[in-house]
């Protein structure tokens, strides 16, 4: 890896990143289903698809996105300058842009690092890497598992970014993970949309989905193990993978825009999975429940008004409600034995939890978020991201 | 109609509402698709369903949703003594309660009031009872339409409350039109329901769909006017209708929690008008580009990533925008005519004008909704409603 600083948009720090990967990389990929998606979405796409990638630069400040001709050209100037410097086939080039939406992309100021950024590869650690890839992120955002195979060890690194419009339809704005274990396309594809569905898709800062989501799970095959299917090995493998993405999810909603608090909803009861996913949802995404919270106080009504704005099934006298652990809501009303006093020490902690049982099937759905506060509004309302 | 205070929530106001028909009245009704839809609403539309209303009372500070077998018998107590005075039925009564979810209804504050309140019925005024009916309103919202008829008028005559919680799936928060027109109820039913499309479901602030949405249309007929389906006299009404309704629709969005500026959105060129809707609240109920128009920020590439959210075809090389009728991004990228400078002075006005053409099929929408400021949150994180 290497990183470099363009100057495009942030003054005085790195904005660039250029990972280059051993031709013998497998690389799965996931992507927003945005119907204006970037150009930098059906480029690395492309790429995924023919399993080619050898490798990724990505630019943050610019998400090149609904830039139309012009931003297809500046694209296909980087990637052109790009080949010609590393040898690599045009092909085999993948590219990611964050950023404001519907600028042009100034190719060269980023033509202009190139080739210092090719020289100096190898010299950019996993928190550069993470550091260069921020927009109106307060932190970096990385996360490490490592696998024991018998003698060998496995590695799995990666790093991701996002902070506002965080309601990933595929994936988050941007997440990049690598491991040196060796696993064929297909399965690494089927391994990364699986623990995606409880990682970057079970989270939501603000409900709005971004043109640019893409995380990328490339494997190199340098630990000489190999993952096969249905194996223990992948068992192993996949629960790590699983804990790194859950990891990194849950530091970009911690890192939401003016977030102040993390909050965890638990669906259970539901007719499905999907019913279940939806009313988690629901209560996540709603600004009545987010801006009680962040005001401490244990609003339930609001719980209630969201369940019952998901437009799925739900009966009134079924549904519990839990907050902090506590039975707040029970037969249709507020639990008897229920005082807002035993949960206003959960309600002033940092982490909330929410439980909702509708006690109908087995369907259940866990999806994090964080509060909607002042600080939310003086960022997106000063700011064009 | 009369209003009296009960004080259990608002002090040195009124809170109570009752309005009384005659009983050649027929009456409209439309409510909260809410799986989890307050006591009021269900008994309501019992009696609505049956055509025999012949008063109605309404009560804010409490919406009595979520209270359960408790909640139930509140409800009954306060019909029963209501019945008992007035000597109406239980069946012909009708109840609509507004405010805070999940805390039990005190009928006996309500009770301690019926009698005055039944005795000193005709001494409120249309300006008084919009009074009574408010929460977190900050104004009044009222609206009046007088329709010549040859010789003779027909007057409708309409209040409304909402300012948060407010996405109608149905209806508002809560809605009571009155005319002196004499219309069977089956066509008042579908003249209602055709009007609410094109207002108050055309409305969003906060996409949080209330548990006690109710809007009510009364046709008395003392102006002994009689409006047939099908006919001239229909249309004029209908479109004296849209017009009360669409007002009292927009006075809520005015008043939105925490509202600075009055957004239109207008979609065409969707592949059909429901299409077209969905994309019209995706980006009405973005908190982005709600943000950005707080900030007075023509972040238009916001508007983009709300359409392409939104689920629904389009192609980006197609799409156009328009900010106060200024054209701003068309071929998939920004217009090249286009500068922020341009539209500068219609982001500092208190009206905006956003216009997004998919230029697809022919399918047309068109939504309200309010920007998204300090307001809001203050009121939200402050206020248990």
């Amino acid at each position: 890896m290497a990183t470099s600083a363009t100057g495009m948009k942030y003054k005085d720090r790195d904005d660039l990143l250029l990972m280059v990967f051993s031709p013998e990389t497998n690389i799965a990929g996931l992507f927003t289903k945005s119907a204006t998606a970037a150009v930098s979405v059906h480029l690395t796409k492309k790429v995924i698809e023919n399993n080619q990638g050898r490798c990724l630069l990505v630019n943050a400040g610019n998400a090149n996105a609904f830039t139309g001709s012009k931003g297809d050209a500046s694209a296909q100037s980087v990637l052109s300058m790009l080949s010609t410097i590393s040898g690599l086939p045009l092909n085999t080039i993948m590219m990611a842009s964050t950023g404001v939406i519907g600028e042009p992309l100034d190719a060269e100021l980023i033509c202009a690092k190139l080739e210092t950024l090719w020289k100096s590869k190898g010299t950019a650690n996993w928190y550069q890497a993470a550091s260069a890839i921020k927009t109106t992120d307060t932190f970096e955002k990385a996360s490490i598992q490592i696998i024991e195979y018998g003698d060998k060890t496995v590695h799995i690194a990666a790093i991701a970014k996002g902070s506002g419009m965080i309601a990933p339809d595929m994936a988050t704005m941007l997440g990049f993970i690598v491991t040196d274990a060796k696993i064929e396309k297909s399965l690494l594809q089927k391994m990364l949309f699986e623990t995606n569905k409880r990682s970057f898709n079970a989270i939501t800062v603000d409900s709005d989905t971004s043109t640019s989501d893409m995380v990328l799970l490339a494997a190199t095959g340098a630990s000489k193990v190999t993952i096969q299917s249905n194996s223990e090995n992948a068992d192993k493998f996949k629960l790590a993978l699983q804990q790194v993405m859950r990891d990194l999810a849950h530091q970009i909603v911690k890192d939401g825009e003016g977030a102040s608090k993390f909050i965890t909803v638990n669906v259970s009861g539901a007719i499905n999975d999907g019913s279940a996913h939806i009313i988690a949802k629901s209560i996540a995404n709603s600004p009545l429940v987010k801006t009680a919270i962040a005001g401490e106080d244990a609003n339930w009504g609001r719980i209630v008004m969201a369940v019952g704005k998901a437009g799925q099934p739900a009966l009134r006298d079924k549904l519990t409600i839990r907050i902090g652990g506590v039975l707040v809501a029970e037969n249709g009303q507020k639990s008897d034995n229920y005082a807002d006093s035993m949960i206003d020490s959960h309600m002033k902690s940092t982490d909330i939890l929410i439980e909702v049982d509708l006690q109908m099937r087995d369907g259940v759905a866990t999806v994090w978020t964080c509060d909607l506060t002042h600080g939310y509004i003086t960022i997106n309302t000063d700011y064009r991201s």
